[in-house]
């Protein structure tokens, strides 16, 4: 077996993609993963396409830098919106997170059964789920319902069973809930903090599919095909890097890994946006 | 009288600035307006003071190229993170929201008073209000509680009395009301438009001050007494800048206006991040 020391390299607008990074290092516990954090533009789910290409391209162009063996787009609004077009653009694999959740999703659903498709308004916007399902099948009834209030809910803490929440899924899934979806897809990697909620909401009968636990898993299975894996017994590491607020990082994203964040590194938004790729002044340690 | 054509510059994060503007166009109706919404990088009320700085600083180099006769920061967070340092840096008049704010709930609350300020993080964070209050008077108390989701619920629309937005004033500010302040400060240019659930939440004994309100009445009456109005009776024109989305901005920002926005171009983000400044390719127009 080929041995590939390079990292994964994972970004999203926030902290919302260290779900993804949570499955991944479940999955592949010997890899070092980098990560990198938008927080000084986050959100990306109310901003325009250009928008958040222009972002996602100033991402990659970051990651890069450390030569990784291939780039996560671990945020559903940057893989609806720039893939699978950017992933031309860049000489490593790119994975998102839409195809592996589309794939799971038309995989659960029964003959004649409806997936319900949740994510912020760009990447509903984009019909990036629904396509994606369609390349794969055509015969399921898709709809698809954005839920802006649900990201600043978990960012708030909010991830219990609580009366806003319930109030809030009640407002915008209320409708979706009465046609019986057989399939929900969580469309946002901040949603799986939502995953207790979401389910006693919808019910047992109806199949949760989180795009992160499905991307984790076309990662894995893909850089193991290809014999690019570390191929040691050895404990990965995690590096993060943020455009803002490494502390607020730490402690938020902590909760979205499921493990403590020890090394977080702040990078100058300007430089990034400058193409001035170098590393900021900020260091948050635990 | 002096004759001054040049328009008054404003800026916000996003669109809740234009609360300011509605409020300054009905004190000088004569008056030329530009306003600038950084939608590309809302919010900044979750940002650290670093970014906040850097953002306001090139929101301030874009708009000193429309020659202005002052700049009103139309933004809680930025005036409390920015002011009074960066008005040293420009060769123009600027004008925060906080100070206005204060002043006015220094006038408003009797002896013995509670004075409550609800902002966003990083403008609780600065205790700008706070400073503020005290530098004109020491005697009232003072709490301060920031409400990160108040934004988001209004960005969504949900400005009237609905029951989301009750729980989650219940969530933020019960503790507050049970200590009985006889004045609240509305400390970010959002939450005017929950004026009324603010209104029914507190009970009619308290005085809600609107830093908007108290902003347009502050910047009117300066240029006043320096004789740099326009001087004519003609109708002041508006012209509105985004970094982001200007078709979501003539929409979402006619609510907060109280007016239909006409005209909104967008700027390039990246230009503004590199101090390249001109004019963005897209433009909404009504």
């Amino acid at each position: 077996m080929q041995v590939d020391q390079r990292p994964i390299a994972v970004f999203d607008s926030g902290l919302g993609g260290l779900t993804v990074v949570r499955e991944l290092r479940r999955r592949l516990p010997c890899e070092d993963i980098v990560y990198f954090g938008d927080t000084a533009r986050v959100p990306y789910g109310t901003k325009t396409p250009e928008t958040v290409l222009r972002f996602t391209r100033e991402n990659c162009a970051f990651l890069l830098r450390m030569n990784p063996k291939c780039i996560v787009a671990a945020c559903n609004t940057a893989s609806a919106v720039c893939l699978p077009g950017l992933a031309n653009e860049l000489p490593v694999p790119v994975f998102g997170v839409v195809a592996p959740g589309a794939a799971a999703a038309v995989e659960a659903v029964g003959a004649g059964g409806l997936i319900a498709i949740i994510a912020t308004e760009a990447t509903i916007g984009s019909n990036a789920y629904k396509n994606a399902v369609f390349q794969i099948d055509t015969r399921p009834a898709v709809v698809q319902v954005a839920c802006p209030l649900l990201v600043p809910l978990v960012e708030e803490g909010l991830d219990e069973s609580n009366a806003i929440v319930e109030l809030t899924l009640e407002r915008y899934l209320g409708p979706v809930r009465r046609l019986s979806p057989a399939v929900v897809v969580l469309g946002c990697t901040h949603y799986p903090m939502l995953r207790g909620a979401l389910a006693s909401f919808f019910g047992k009968s109806v199949v949760l599919v989180d795009s992160a636990s499905s991307t984790a898993e076309a990662v894995a299975s893909t850089l193991g095909d290809s014999g690019v894996l570390v191929g040691a017994a050895r404990n990965g590491r995690l590096h993060c890097y943020v455009s803002d607020n490494p502390r607020r990082f730490q402690t938020v994203g902590s909760r979205f890994l499921g493990e403590s964040i020890h090394d977080v590194v702040r990078v100058c938004p300007e430089e990034l946006a400058c193409g001035r790729l170098s590393l900021g002044r900020t260091r948050a340690s635990a």
